[in-house]
C-alpha cells in the first residue's frame, strides 16, 4: 500500500482542483473540487446524526437523482445547524459548480467540514469555484488531502494497485478527521476512487462492507459528527469490470478497498485531537459481534481508561470496571481474561497471578498498545481503534472557537 | 435543610466511630464504623457493574441473611478486582467487627472505596477496629463524611427534620464520590439514617425512589464504579412509625429523603474531579422518560460539550450534535428548542433568530448553568446533573496512582 501522501496514484477519470476561498482564517487552501468522468458510478454513506448538516441532506438528494459529476468540499465551515439558510447555501454552491461545468446542480455533491452553526460564506465559495476548475488535474490528491483538513495535524491518504484480469486496477483515497470522531454508519470526510468498472449497487455494498470494518470501528471522543460522509467513485477507465460478489476478482478488490479504509481510519485515530497513544481494543470470544462492539466501545470511551493510557499507567482496574459496565447480560466475570499486548493482566475476577507492575508499565510506555479482552462465551470478535485522552484534547477543544 | 457538615443532626440509635488505619498514604482517617441499634431496619442499593467489588458481594449476602448492626467502611482501597482473596478479606473485616461487638459476621456490612485491584491491607483494618469501637458516638457524622473521602475535595452531608405525628423525625446522610461517577441503580458511597420506624420493604421502596431521582441522575465521567453502594438505616427511635405509602406522612418523609439525596448527588457533581462548572441538563416534552434520559446523558457525556463549558464557550453546535446522536427515532429536528438558562440558542434546526454570541457568553461565564432541551413530542421530562471537563480532570486521573 502506498501511504506517502505525495505519491498517491492518480485515478483515470478523476481530476482534482484545490484553491483558497478564504473560509479558513489562515491562507491555507480550503476548497476542493473533484471532477468525475461521465459513466462513472458512485457510492456513499453518511452520518446517522439526526441533526445532519445541510450539505449531507443535499448530497443525499442529489445522489438519488443521478450519478454525480462533481464533488465540492469546503473546510473551515460545516454548514451544520444552519437551518433553511444552510440548505439554500449548499444548493447555491452546487449551482456555482454546475454553471462552470454546464451541468445541472443535481450533478454536484456538496461537503462541508469545520465550525458548526455559522452561515456558509457562499459568496467566497462562488468567487473561488472558477479557480478550482482551472486547477483541475489528476495529480492533486495530496493537495486535496491538505485542503480538506480542519484540526488535523497531518494529511491522510492511501493508494493501492491490484492486477486483475491482466490489467492494473488502482484505488486511492483521502480522509480528514481528528475530533468529533465516533462515526456511525459513515464517517468524517473520506473520498475514495477507483478506475475499476463497478455497478452502483455493488459499489455501495463494497463501500458499506469496507466502512463497517474501518471507519465504523474507531472513536476519538465518542461524538458523532453532523457532517460525516464517505464517497467512493468508480470510473471504469482501467477496463476492468467487477459485476458481482461471486466473481473471483471481487474478494481481492474488496480486501484492497477495506485495507485502504482501515489505514485511513487508523490514521484519523493517530491524528486524534491531543492523541499521544494509538490503542487497539480487540474483544474476542463473544456470543455476538454486537456484544464485542459494546465492550470495546465502553473501554474506548472511558475517560478513566484514556487518561490512564495518557499517563502510561497500567491501571487495569479501570479496564475491568469498563468491561463490567458494558451492559452484557450474564457476564461470567471469573471467566474473563484481559491482556495488554502479550501480558495477562486480569483472570479469575482479579489481577492475574503472574502479573507484575513492571510488565504492565513496560507495555504502557509504548506508543501503540493492544488491549485484548477474552469473554470466553462464544466465537465472535471485533476490533476498535482509539487514542488516549490528554491535556491537549482539553486545550484544543476549549480553545477551538477562540 | 442543614448542609453545614459540622451541624448535621445526629440520629437516635446511630453511633459512628472513625479512626486512622493507615490504608491511605496520608495520615488522614480512613476507617469508619456505623453502629445501628437493634430492631432497626435497613435498605440498600448497589452498583450494577458486573465486576462488582468483593465488599459489595459480601454486603448483599449479609443483608439478605439479617438486619445489619454495623457498617464498616474503609477508604484508600476499593478491594475490587481482587478475586477470591478479596472476598476472604472482606469477610475477615466483618469478623473483626463481629468479635468486638459479639455478633456474627453476617451482622456487618463491609464497604470499600479507593484504588481498584490492590489487596486489602486486612491486618491494618483488624488492628484499627478496636479504636473505631472506642470512638463510637452519635455526633461523628462530620468525621465520617471526611473519613470516607478519596479524591473528594470537600466532605458532603445533609440533614433534615420533619414534624410528623406531633414528633420530630430526623434524616441525615453523607456521601463520597468525585470520579468514576455515573451511578447505575445505586451510586458511590452514601450512608443515610433516620429515626423513623419503617418496615424494611417500604424502606427499600423509599430509598429506590429517592436514588432514582438523585444519584441515578448524575454523571461526572460516564464511568460506573465497581463499589457503588447506598444504605439507609431506620432506627425507629423517634417513635414515629411509617407503615405504608398511603399514609399521610409518607409523602413528606419521601420528599425529605429525596431532597437530601438530590443535595448529596449535586454535591458529588460539584466536587467532580477537575470540575469548574455545575451543569443541569433538563430535557422536556419527550415521548418517554427514557428518551429524555438518553438525550440528557448524551449531552452530559460529550467531551466536546464538557470542554466547551470549561472554556465558557457557547458552542451550541456541540449540544445540537449531541442531541442528534442520542439515538431517538423519528426526531423532528426542526421542532426542537434548546435554551441556555433563559436564552434560546437553537430553533428551526439552527441557531435561534434572536440569539447573539454575547447572550450565550454571558450565560456560559456563570458557575451554574442549565441546558434545557424541548423535544416537542410528548409530556415526559427528566433532569441530569453534570460538570465540565478540565485540564485538572486529566491531571487528576493521569496521576491517580503515582
Amino acid at each position: 500500500m502506498q501511504t506517502n501522501i505525495s505519491q498517491l496514484n492518480p485515478i483515470k477519470g478523476i481530476e482534482i482542483g484545490t484553491t483558497c476561498a478564504g473560509i479558513k482564517q489562515t491562507e491555507k487552501e480550503d476548497l476542493t473540487l473533484f471532477s468525475i468522468a461521465p459513466n462513472s458510478t458512485c457510492a456513499a454513506v453518511f452520518t446517522n446524526n439526526a441533526f445532519c448538516a445541510a450539505p449531507v441532506i443535499v448530497a443525499k438528494q442529489h445522489l438519488e437523482s443521478q450519478n454525480p459529476q462533481f464533488l465540492l468540499i469546503n473546510s473551515g465551515n460545516a454548514n451544520a445547524g444552519t437551518g433553511e439558510q444552510g440548505l439554500q447555501d449548499a444548493l447555491k454552491s452546487c449551482e456555482s459548480v454546475a454553471q462552470q461545468g454546464k451541468y445541472t446542480k443535481e450533478a454536484v455533491l456538496p461537503f462541508s467540514t469545520g465550525v458548526i452553526g455559522q452561515t456558509l460564506p457562499i459568496e467566497k465559495i462562488q468567487a473561488a469555484v472558477p479557480m478550482a476548475f482551472k486547477n483541475l488535474n489528476a495529480q492533486a490528491w495530496d493537495k486535496a488531502a491538505n485542503a480538506i483538513m480542519t484540526t488535523d495535524l497531518v494529511p491522510k491518504g492511501a493508494s493501492q494497485q491490484l492486477q486483475l484480469q491482466g490489467k492494473t486496477v488502482t484505488i486511492t483515497g483521502i480522509a480528514k478527521g481528528s475530533g468529533m470522531i465516533k462515526p456511525d454508519m459513515a464517517t468524517l470526510l473520506v473520498f475514495l476512487a477507483t478506475d475499476a468498472e463497478i455497478p452502483q449497487t455493488l459499489l455501495q455494498t463494497c463501500l458499506k462492507q469496507a466502512v463497517d470494518q474501518s471507519f465504523n470501528r474507531i472513536t476519538v471522543d465518542s461524538d458523532t459528527s453532523t457532517n460525516d460522509a464517505c464517497v467512493l467513485a468508480a470510473t471504469g477507465q482501467s477496463g476492468v469490470a467487477i459485476n458481482d460478489t461471486t466473481q473471483v476478482d471481487f474478494a481481492q478488490f474488496q480486501q484492497a478497498l477495506t485495507d485502504i479504509c482501515i489505514y485511513l481510519a487508523q490514521a484519523v485515530v493517530k491524528d486524534g485531537e491531543g492523541a499521544t497513544k494509538f490503542i487497539t481494543i480487540q474483544v474476542e470470544q463473544g456470543q455476538t459481534e454486537q456484544e464485542c462492539v459494546d465492550v470495546a466501545y465502553t473501554i474506548a470511551h472511558s475517560p478513566l481508561v484514556k487518561t490512564a493510557f495518557f499517563a502510561s499507567d497500567a491501571n487495569w482496574g479501570r479496564i475491568l470496571a469498563a468491561v463490567g459496565r458494558a451492559g452484557i447480560e450474564n457476564l461470567e466475570i471469573n471467566a474473563i481474561q484481559i491482556y495488554l499486548d502479550e501480558v495477562c493482566i486480569v483472570e479469575n475476577g482479579g489481577v492475574a497471578a503472574n502479573y507484575t507492575e513492571e510488565q504492565g508499565t513496560q507495555v504502557m510506555s509504548q506508543k501503540e498498545i493492544t488491549i485484548r479482552v477474552l469473554l470466553n462465551r462464544g466465537e465472535q470478535q471485533t476490533r476498535v481503534w482509539t487514542c488516549d485522552f490528554s491535556y491537549d484534547y482539553v486545550k484544543i477543544n476549549a480553545e477551538y472557537r477562540t
